[in-house]
Order: C-alpha cells, then structure tokens, then sequence
C-alpha cells in the first residue's frame, strides 16, 4: 500500500489505526459504501487470476484492516461472471517451476500470508462466486467466512491436476471444517469442480443466488454485517479463529473472557435499553 | 442443590457418589423414570428464560450428576411448546448492563460451567426442542448430545442482535462441529433464526418430530440409552469430549485405553453371552 | 508379511524401499493392477469378519505400504455383497472376555494401529460398501479416504450393542469429523445402522453406487489416483493427517512448507508445460 493511502488519525498518531476507505488499490478494485468494501478481482478475460503482485496487495490490504475502523465489513468478488481462476498461469506457475526451495518456501509463505490476514482481520468477509472459482481462488472464497454462490458456478481445488498437493493455503485444515472430512478428501484427491447446489448442500455455500442478483445479495449481507455490533463481530471471528483446535473445556473459558469484553460495550447497553423501549438498537462498534 | 437432596449412598459413605432420583429442583421441574431424567423448563408464559438461579441451578444439578448412578440419560425440554428464549431479558440483561468486568467475568464462567458440567457428566443428553430457542436456549441444545427438534422449532444464536459476540458458552467452538464452520459462521454473525427442516439437513437437528410427539420420542431414545451399557456410553461421552482437540494419533491410544475398561464390564461378557445363547442382553452399567 | 514376500530394490539395498505388488495375502485377497491394489475380505459365508489373524496382517500390510512406491492408490471392498461384519464374535470377542487389562490393551492398540497405518500410509483409501459394514467393518470405511457406497449398505458402529463404548480404533475422534458431532454422537450412542441414502445425505458416503457397479467404480477412482501426481496425493494425505488438531497458523506454515516439497518435483514441472503445450500432463510421482 502506498504512503498516500495510509493516513493515521491524529487522535490516535502515535497508534496504528488505519483508514481505509479511500484506499487505491492497484492490482484488483476496492470501494467502500456504507463501511461495506467491495474486492474486485478485476482481469474478466483471463477470468480474474491473480499475480505475484496481487496476492501481495491483498495480503498487505487485509493486513491493514486488522486496524481500519472504516472498513467494517468486506465482499470479495470477481468481474465478469467469474470469481477468480487461482495462480495466473503464466505469471506464476511458470516462474515457480524454475526457482529453488528457499524461493519456493518465500511464495507459499506469502500466499499462506493472504489467508493469515484475511482470517485475522476482524471483518467479516462475504465471498460472492459465480463462474470459475478455481486454486488458489477457490482458497480465496474457503477463507472467507460466509459463501454466497451460483448455481452454475464451479469451484475446484484443482492442486493435484497440475502436479500439487492438496495442502495449499490452509485448505487441508479450513475445507474440512466446512464440509467434513470425507468431502474435502474426495475434492482435494480429485481436483474436480464443486458445482452450486452440490455446494449448498453440503455447506460450502450459505445459499445460492441468481447471477444478476449475487453481489447485491452479498453486499446486503455485509452490509447487515456492517450495521451490526461490529466490535462484537470481530470477537466473533476472532474466537471462531482462537478456538479452531481448542479443547472444549479451554473455549469455554476463552469465550467468557472475550464476551465479558463485549458486555462493557456501549452496544451491548444500547441494545437492552431499545429492547426495554421497544425500540430497534443502534449499533457503533463500541 | 439443598442439602436434604444430597443422600450419600451408605456403601459409599466416604465417597462421591449422588443419588439424584429424589431431587426436589427448585427453578425448573426435574422427573426421573427408569433411570431417565427429565429436566423441563417451566416459565411457559415467557417462553421459559433462564434466570441467574436457574442457570446455577442447572450447573450444579448436572456437576452432581457426574457422580450419579441412578440416573443414566437425560432429556432437557421446555413447557407449553417453547424450548427456552434464553437470559431473562429483566432479570440477566438489565442487571449484566450495570456490572463491571470482574462481575461480567463471573457470570460468563457460569454460563459456561453450564456447558461444562453438561458435557462432563456420562449420561447422554437429549434435548426435545420445540418452538422457541434462543440465545442461552439455543446453547442449552448444542450442548446436549443428540438433538430431536420440530419443523416449526425456530433455533436462533443472536447474540450479536443484543450486541455481543456468538462466542458464548462455547458456540465456537461445538457449533462448527456440529453444522460446520461455513454455516456456524452464518448463524453466529447474523444471529438468524434456524427452522427445523434446514436444521435436520444441516445435523444440528438429529430428526424432526411432530409436536406432540417429540417428548415421548427424546424419552423413548433417552430410555434406549439408559437400558444400554450406560458404563460404556458414560465413557463414549467422555472420549467425545476427551479427543475434540486430540490428534488422531493421541485418539487411537486414549481409545485403546477406554475401550479396554470397557472390555473388563460384565456388560461386555453379558453380551457375548447372550449373543452365543441367542437372547437379548441384559444390561447393567457395570 | 512372509520373508518371502518382502523384495528389497537393489538399488535402495540400505533403504526401505518395498515392492507389494506381488505380496501373497494369507487372510484376504490381494490383487494389484496398474498400482491399484484391492484388498478383499474373504469370507463371505460369515459377512467378511475380522479375525486376530486377519487384523495383524492388514496392519502389517499397511505398514509397508509406507514404503511401496508399486501400489499408489487402494480399494478396500468384502467378497459376496458385504463389506465386513466386524470382529468375529467366535474368534474375537469370545477371547476378549476372557483377557486381562494388559491384554486386552494390547488387542486394542492392535486395532488402533490398523487405522494407524491406514492413515499413515501415502496411498488414498478407497472403501467399497456394499450390504454389511458393522463393528470394526465401520472403522475400516470410516479410516479410509473416499467411501462409495450403495443404497442398500448398512452401516453400524455397534459397539453399544456388545456392551461396549463408541470410542473404538479412533470412532470419537474421526467420525464427528466427517459426519457432524451430533450424527456421530447419536450413531456412536445408539448403534444403529446408517442406511446409503442417508449416508450419502451426512458425507460419510462420497457417492452411491448400483451394487453391480460398485467395485468398477472404486477402482476406476482408485485408478484417476494412481494415475495423478502420487508423490503429492501422499503429501495431501499426510497433511490431512498432520494438520487435524493444529491451529489455522500453524497449518498455513505446514502447508507452506509441504507444497514448496511438492513444487520442486518433475510432476509439477510436467503439468506446467503440458499446460504451455495445450496437452495432457503424464504424472510419474516424482
């Protein structure tokens, strides 16, 4: 990211809060609307794929909205009826092909580093699939934490069909979490397409919508995110992360440490005294 | 629980162990039949809260429960065709708004004690839910054992509609066990109601009932329980919880220990032979 | 495995290196074509039951596999329309309730090391599930990989039935993983047999099959493995494995790690100007 994009609340110069909002991104498009970004994967003609240069910015991009407070909710997508058709061809596997191991391990550091931060930021993200959704973009919408999906779109952790394992950016550990054990195995061990409704069913996707209507399905979605207690949300996404391989004795006191935060919130507050007034809470974060 | 309720058995007088037939609860109503207990929750005008005593109450019933032998299945349900609509708005909320973080510590471990004794003790839990299940409710339900619901049952984590996070009393950790991380996701950030039919497909629900069947179905599979090996199931119970975090190379050991108790039970022998007499075993948890 | 059977490749004299395609199975059939090996229980007048014999010598096979680089993918299936009724009540569980502690902890840890090298070994585990699949029968198509399975199956952990716990040869800790812990619990808890459809319905059973077609189909999978890149598919099993109890962060640095392994092989090289050339990539697992 760019010195211009950074800019520190004086209120808080010697912190590290970030703004977001008017962020130019480079490699992908970004908007924000009503503290909803929107992550465009934006080469329809190539069917979106991403470069050495565009994991880094989003690893770097989500990275910084760990500590953004305008930004508090995130859609990722992809231009032109697809979603994102994994590592460009040309542009990455091509040069993998030819580095050595410490090169190697730097790359799938970084790539890892994209799923790192994107479960590390406390936004909830809302992934928007239709079309091909293919290697690492399939990874991309595994490490979101909602799917929103076609039906005729077509997500393969296609790893194995170009000579790779399955284990890539996490999906040995996330996708099995998702869809059981048995699932994740077939896909990982086949390459195969995952299609729409096969997807629903088996909970990869939340729900399917018609393709005009996806991302307005999905920006309403984080746009209720957005609307809500978003403090609390992050503690949401935080533990769901914490606890991935707790026992159940040490989540449960993880969780009343981390609710008993959110109670001394002015949400949790506002919440009861709209509740007693009969009225519809309003929620800042705080 | 009061001490009058407390019967030590006199063969175990310098033990732990709880006869808990007999006891008289005091925030809920408590029935046991054929060794199944019924634990129902009876604040049907207000769709059955739970109050700061009753959830202590439940806390402890279940922790002495650990310790007991005539009782060898639970079912929890609620009365007049609600499960339970979680903390008492008047009597939780209002109060929970004034304390500060020591207090709000306090009661957020409670809650979660709630969860811990229910997943300690060896009886297996059966929650009947109909109608309303909410907040604390809906907590109560995953974390019994096995789940029998209705298709108008509407189970709802909406925490952060009150503005706190969905990690509480252990959601994220055993929700995503139990739908997945995809769809507990969803749940916890938006705090939606679940219907019925989509919680069967989902496995939160183990099977839909009619409404006024599901009482009489979760006591007939609870008494299927405890006519079982109870030992043995007590010991499934605990490995479950046991290897929720384990690899599944720490699993195979703790399993070969478990089961090879389990190998010593006159019900293990009493099965072998009423399988070589062709007769139906006999069970008596030892 | 006999002496005779174990052919040390001269040019890996020091090493471990195993050759099975020619191994002579004494308690099942063995047979391996184009590096898929199918093992088949063989005693269909009993449903295929498990015998002290039968068990060591499975682990004993699996074992090796760890080493074989000439079967790259397995199918295991039972002869006559069952897959394996478990056990042996008259060679096994007759035995059992005779045994002391130490005893019967190493008849358990015999068991648990089937599954042990089941997911040890690199090869994918196909299972073939026809009619029925009880007792330790469920735990070997619960350990493998990919399970087909046909409408009419029936699929039991019954140890409750036998007086025993649901924690057996790794059931508490592998099967909530694939089917939910609330469908676990209540199979685990009842015993009861889990019908095809339903299977299918929960992810235990990746797809049905027409009973006639079932063992065509597993090995035609089992083949699309055998002929894919095998080095990594062993690396995807490993870090399915590897990766069950670790945290999201230390996955993401493991699967770093593994992948780098696997970029550096002739098989990723291969797929990638295959790519280039618009031709079909030819897999050597190297």
């Amino acid at each position: 990211m760019s010195e211009t994009n950074e800019r520190l609340d004086p209120a808080l110069a010697a912190g590290n809060r970030r703004q977001l909002a008017g962020y130019r991104a480079t490699h992908f498009l970004w908007e924000v609307r009503e503290k909803v970004a929107t992550v465009t994967l934006n080469r329809p003609e190539r069917k979106n794929p991403l470069t050495f240069e565009s994991y880094a910015e989003l690893r770097d991009l989500f990275a910084q909205l760990k500590y953004a407070d305008d930004v508090t909710a995130v859609v990722v997508t992809g231009a032109g009826g697809n979603f994102c058709s994994g590592g460009d061809v040309h542009e990455i596997i091509g040069p993998l092909v030819r580095l050595k191991a410490p090169e190697l391990l730097m790359f799938t550091r970084m790539t890892g580093d994209l799923v790192r931060t994107m479960r590390a930021c406390p936004q909830p993200i809302v992934a928007a699939i239709d079309g091909v959704c293919a290697g690492a973009g399939a990874i991309v919408a595994m490490a979101s934490d909602v799917r929103l999906g076609t039906a005729r779109s077509k997500t393969a952790f296609l790893f194995n069909r170009v000579g790779l394992a399955g284990c890539d950016m996490g999906a040995c550990s996330i996708l099995p979490h998702i869809i059981g054990q048995g699932r994740a195995s077939e896909l990982l061990f086949t390459g195969r397409a995952l299609g729409g409704e096969e997807g629903e069913r088996w909970g990869f996707f939340n729900r399917l919508c018609a393709p005009e209507a996806l991302l307005d399905e999905a920006q309403a979605l984080a746009r209720e995110f957005a609307q809500g207690p978003t403090f609390a949300n992050g503690i949401t996404k935080t533990m769901l992360h914490q606890e991935w391989a707790m026992t159940v004795d040490q989540a449960l006191e993880a969780e009343a440490q981390a609710q008993a935060i959110c109670m001394m919130t002015e949400d949790f507050s506002r919440a009861y005294h709209a509740f007693v007034a009969k009225t519809r809470p309003r929620f800042e974060g705080n």
